[in-house]
């Protein structure tokens, strides 16, 4: 089968024909439809110092995908869920069910997870092995956007994490694809107002395509000030903090209200000096760190969203590329313009 | 000023002129523009055996309303915060804020409540004497949906106590005006789906009209088959049981699904034989009593939902009559086939 | 090996020697080393309506045990957390994995469970197969206390669900087995005031043995009142209903103060007459279901309170008999003045 | 009578003779019998950038105190719950019960709070005028503990904050009174294990008096890697940090165990690095800012630990002086060794 593999320490992959994987006996084959790329295959592609620390070439890339089960180990079919035919997702990150994190409601913080394109083979390729357990059926979803819920997962888990939005402000702070995606989500939820910044006018737009009531260009407009303004002076209840940069995490503290809360999703490259007197104790804030999925009340309230039409996440995809044109769309990626890119591998 | 009295047990009501309230030092003097009349106030009007145990002759009638600040007390004006002239609604149970609920967030269930137009004078006059406290600003929210706030916050707190609702489906078993009204806030909460019951044609037609999926006459359907048939056969995450009848109550708990919840808001007039053993514990449901509103989460939200338009509770108003009507008023109540009532008191 | 099998439709049990039960992939195969014998064994042995119902002979008995690994299916050991020798105890329900309930933290309700004992051959026996994923390192803990771990732990979803415990009263109605656990459990957990009832004095000892400041004997006193008495009038802030009896639903939903919890465990052989109105909605109770345990906080939670010795659940074991003597275990606990009954089956 | 007064700008406090203070009409005036000094009583002592940008001299310090009745203002009286003779605490923070946080649960973030020793006259006096639903009855809790339960509720809020702390582990950064507190209200709410860090023995000994299991000497012990020696590697459910140093967060953060939760109650007095993407995001942290005490929650619960003896703060009262005394507790304080420091005023 066609795979897209990094093959060897250093930039780049190669569209390679490798085995169709073997199956154990709780696993699923399934041909892969779609596939998403996402910023950690560009950081892959790149082989930046995370991935030279993380991947042990070879490995087949690629964790966001969908497809059609083709065949199912002897305990997987024994258990009578799945079957051949089905159209699915699946949940990439593969967790051993034992430790402290998967017993309490935490799987996606798992000791020992093994995530599918970075520990083990991965959806850039024709086929891929899972475990019946990481299966999500699409049960009428789109496989074109049952092959993105990965990064929609992550949006849900960023907004809903915390009080219940309904009624809420809701500020997305950097409109990646999920970022867009959180907006929509937030909408999805009843969230009263979702004010979103960027610095990039086109994914603005694609935020005002989710639904954004406000929408903040970041390189010309002081941010705080207009949420101040926005909200009659308190701030947000809510910031999903998508950007990782230094100065996302000044403004989602100034922008949040005294009670409030900040979700932080973004994944900064370096650190940042907080003042937590000022902005956490004596304004009472909770933070926290969004890794994930969580497994599966994330992947529950994505499938209700999605199959009721509640979150429509079409606005956001802006480019398709066969298997073969991964560079193209790794290029597209690094530009800092595309929305969601998803590749186009079978049928 | 006048005033809709009880003024001796027994049924009916009074259309008296009686001197304005006097002002403590922490109230606030409140122009009465309009009230809501409620299934409460029929009670009253009939004089049942609930009222007779309640209520103290002579008081003055009415708990739902909204209004303009004519003059404050003392304490109410240094607190600077409310000022002559505001258009205001008011939370109508005045609570103790001492005792173990009120201190623990429960102040619904404060031990020592006194509820206005039921144990002190209420809202069917020309003015009310409100604790400053209790009044809430209606920042831009009309001043005749400001008048039935108080039974939209127990929509609101039947629709919200528990999960977020957002991607849930939701069941709410009579449509009546709180029925009704929790159609919407559910739908502005983000349920995914939305599913309404009743005997009454006129007020399914309502539900239909404030965002119900599906409508269930109970006369002629078969309500919780329809319901799992909706559900892929799993059942509903939230009834919402606001028919009070041990009838409704077989429903509620039937068509919730395992490990949902039931929060019951209908009061029932007499014993429910319950089957703990097939119906709650080996389901693992939770059930919930909806007493008043939460002081003041549930106001925060509902206000929230208002001023955006995600929530517009206009379909579910039918009748408005003057203050002289309200025989009028007590009689279509009592028909049934009314939504919510109106009084239009001053301007 | 050695094994008591419900051989047929019909009451009694018969000990057999039947084949070591062989060993799927994800199974972990265990020498059973001690078993806790369960008021469910007893409507086993009676062969009451509900055994007839859901028992399909033949059946190999029990679902409370503990042991020693003996043999690993290749998946199992492949995942390298389990091992040969280690003493282990095991969740009973095993479950799907795929159903609502089990994607969102309720696996206990799956939709597809098999109890160990009841669905699928059970523990009174030499050997039982188990997946790797029910089994439970016990670390420290005692194999005879591992063997009542699934009694205990009934005992701490009941009281762990709902708010924090910590500085609460507590009421913990029928001093059975799970009674009298639940009493150790709040006691662990920081309330601050256990009071217990039963009909049986030797019951209420063993209460007071495991903690509670108060036992009340509802042959004899007005348990409401005395609760009312030692909790300054209020009622208490949970109740753990452990009696299944119509008699004890009234006494729970007295018992609890407004805004209160009553989580209910017994199981009714009948209906209750519930007073919704006065007794839940105008006290804005919550009332919860408990099946089985939590998977897996409540053993989490558990395996603390066990391994610290904040939770001593010896008082409450007061007989062993060996695996032959099943007959005089079931009359023993018939006769209602035991507490909780183990099987030495191994070693 | 008496009060220790900051007269004008500048270090220093003075002993005059001061009116009683005037009766508001919701105002209770107490006799103070017993007052606590806190680290901001010594900011204020050396006006420090701070003390000088908030306070108003002249201006009656001292935020935490206990009393006994006076007089009630007419409103207060009417009340009927509050009487001359009783002996009370109160909460220092007066709020407005208006704004958004008040409204919904968060009246320790009143936007409009004036505590009283900083922003209004406080208790370092014979008497003092608080309104009365900020006072809270003492009901069999001694009036020298009653002095402290400002301080104690600090811990109370830092402790029992997320999750319940039952069954955890909870590691105690900083040993200061509140510190310690926070040990002893771990332990009362059922925490398997506590671990407390200081620099200094004697604050050390006086951990272990409030019940700590293991304390560590961060001037000569790696405190991250024996704390997660104590865990089984896995690091602790909860950090209370009390210290507010940069060094502090950096052990906090590397301290909690995936999953796992820090609540800051230490207010630093520079800025701290913070590796979001290492420390928070990857682990799934949550962070919580801790200011003041909830209202009132924290106060029931704290009432409830220390009327049951669950909660002995006795150990950490190390140092007791007469109103006259106030430079000499302020040497104390400023000398490091010291635990609480009561100053005993009236009888």
């Amino acid at each position: 089968m066609r795979a897209l593999v990094k093959t060897s320490p250093g930039p780049g992959m190669e569209l390679q024909d490798v085995p169709v994987p073997s199956l154990g006996p709780n696993d699923v084959l399934i041909r892969v439809l779609y596939a998403g790329v996402c910023g950690t295959d560009l950081h892959i592609w790149e082989w930046d110092a995370w991935a030279a620390g993380r991947l042990k070439p070879p490995v087949v890339i690629g964790h966001e995908f969908s497809g059609r089960i083709e065949a199912l180990g002897p305990e997987a079919e024994a258990e009578a869920v799945l079957k051949i035919g089905d159209l699915v997702t699946a949940e990439g990150h593969i967790v051993c069910g034992h430790c402290l994190p998967c017993r309490t409601g935490n799987g996606h913080l798992c000791y020992r997870t093994r995530i599918i394109g970075v520990d083990r083979d991965g959806a850039f390729a024709d086929f891929i092995a899972m475990p019946a357990s990481n299966v999500i059926p699409l049960d009428g979803i789109s496989p074109e956007i049952g092959a993105i819920m990965d990064p929609i997962g992550n949006a849900v888990h960023t907004v809903l994490e915390g009080n219940s939005v309904a009624g809420s402000t809701v500020f997305v702070l950097g409109c990646g694809p999920i970022g867009c995606f959180a907006v929509g989500v937030a909408r999805a939820a009843g969230a009263s107002q979702v004010i979103a910044s960027d610095l990039n006018p086109t994914r603005l737009e694609i935020a005002r395509a989710m639904g954004a009531h406000v929408t903040l260009d970041a390189s010309r407009e002081d941010v705080v000030a207009r949420i101040r303004e926005a909200t009659g002076g308190e701030g947000v209840d809510l910031v999903c903090e998508m950007s990782g940069h230094p100065s996302g995490h000044a403004q989602a503290f100034a922008a949040a209200r005294p009670g409030g809360r900040v979700n932080l999703l973004g994944t900064p490259s370096r650190t940042t000096e907080v003042n937590f007197a000022r902005d956490v104790i004596f304004k009472g804030l909770t933070l926290y760190g969004v890794t994930g999925r969580k497994m599966y009340s994330t992947w529950n309230a994505m499938q209700r969203f999605l199959r009721t039409g509640q979150l429509d996440p079409r606005p956001v995809v802006t480019h398709r590329f066969p298997l073969e044109g991964i560079a193209d769309a790794i290029r597209v990626i690094k530009e800092g313009a595309a929305g969601k890119v998803i590749l186009e591998i079978g049928r």
